[in-house]
């Protein structure tokens, strides 16, 4: 069975709104260059290659993969996962920080998939699998419903124990903060030193780019960046940097 | 069951010589933040974080996960997310690279576990779960029988078959060249423009630095490096870099 194939088993499902079956179908195999691979292993490399910034800029989960992704993102995998990358940030911590006593040690977190959850909108939308509509999304966001993702949480409030200042940079448009603001107090994350987001003129920027400037200008204002937790590439990279970055894992969409 | 008995148990299996027993003692489970999670999430997640560079600088592969990394390495999983990985290089080359025709069209490979596979080596030793032997490694790379990764080695063919000129840019010795080109060229590889070696004076330099230096020379010399092909984040990362940088898994061991 070739990739077109599959292909379009995944849109004859979403056309009549339906998953990909069940797990069984994530054991039908072919070959591919002489190796007898199941859909089971060509989604988990997609979902590798995408966390290996390998795959890039896709607009949507290919079709034949909204059944795996949408399951890995609802595991207790994705849960281990994130909950790992989070380790890394303590024992970082532990092993090289120390607090300067100026107020100017400082860390990032992204929002979304980072501190809080858009899984529950994704799951409304075939987890990726249908071309994002911002309008819907936005919609969502101003319910201010999305839970906490609650590892981060308790690595949050570690942070802000130690001393550090904590800054927000969200792709989020400046007509979300209210909202924003909301849900993450909610959510539980309060005592931020800074909530950047997307004003106009950045609107049109790419991220990394947008991102990128913003800490330079953080670092313009003497802050010494220990750290960023994102769940998008855009968010770790570029320069000027933090002194070590974190990625989450998120196959649900790309903000490159 | 905490980390420690872990890695009790892992230190135990090494000090036997047995792997750490079959699939089965992978469904293991235990608590962790009150969700229950087995040693296959636990080992997965080492891996996941490992290839999202978060866990860096690692020098033995976890004892008591040497048999689920053992697994990967060997497996179609393993293969998938190559293949999938060398893909992308030719998606991207379809869809940006011209050839400019002056020459100076360029593209950077590593050597192990890019162009030619260490794992028969890391078989014989525990999968990356006991302390690196340099010597012991070298002494078998002298006998020049790594296999090449036969996914590699049509990528490469097909990127020398476009015309660009072919870098290799390896943390190996000089010491190792007469070695390192028999190896290669009984795997397959040839027609290469440049073998970029370490010399002595790069030898106590970290990696990253030293292969950032050598793009540095290329470009000095009129090169415009189209891609990087590479299983370490040290080959990828660093100034100045490719247009575009596509990663191999590779769990065995770290090059920081």
């Amino acid at each position: 069975m070739g990739t077109k194939s599959w292909v379009m088993l995944g849109m004859m499902s979403l056309l009549l709104g339906i998953g990909v079956g069940d797990w069984n179908i994530m054991n039908v195999k072919w070959k591919k260059r002489g190796v007898s691979i199941s859909l089971k292993n060509y989604c988990e490399s997609w979902r590798m290659n995408v966390e290996l910034n390998n795959i890039r800029d896709f607009e949507v989960v290919p079709g034949e993969c909204v059944y795996y992704i949408g399951k890995y993102m609802t595991s207790t995998q994705y849960k281990v996962d994130s909950v790992r990358a989070l380790d890394e940030c303590t024992l970082y911590l532990n092993s090289f920080f120390k607090l300067t006593g100026d107020g100017k040690d400082a860390w990032i977190f992204d929002i979304d998939d980072t501190l809080l959850s858009t899984v529950p909108y994704y799951k409304k939308h075939h987890f990726g699998g249908e071309k994002l509509n911002r309008t819907s999304l936005e919609r969502w966001m101003k319910k201010k419903v999305a839970p906490a993702i609650k590892e981060t949480l308790s690595l949050y409030n570690e942070i802000k124990g130690r001393g550090l200042k904590i800054f927000l940079i969200s792709s989020r448009g400046e007509h979300l903060r209210d909202a924003t603001v909301d849900n993450l107090i909610k959510a539980g994350y309060y005592g931020w030193t800074g909530l950047i987001l997307r004003g106009s003129e950045d609107s049109d920027k790419d991220v990394q780019k947008y991102k990128a400037e913003q800490r330079k200008m953080l670092i313009g204002g003497g802050y010494r960046i220990w750290g960023i937790v994102g769940d998008q590439w855009s968010s770790l990279l570029g320069l000027p940097n933090a002194k070590r970055t974190f990625k989450l894992p998120n196959s649900l969409y790309y903000v490159s």
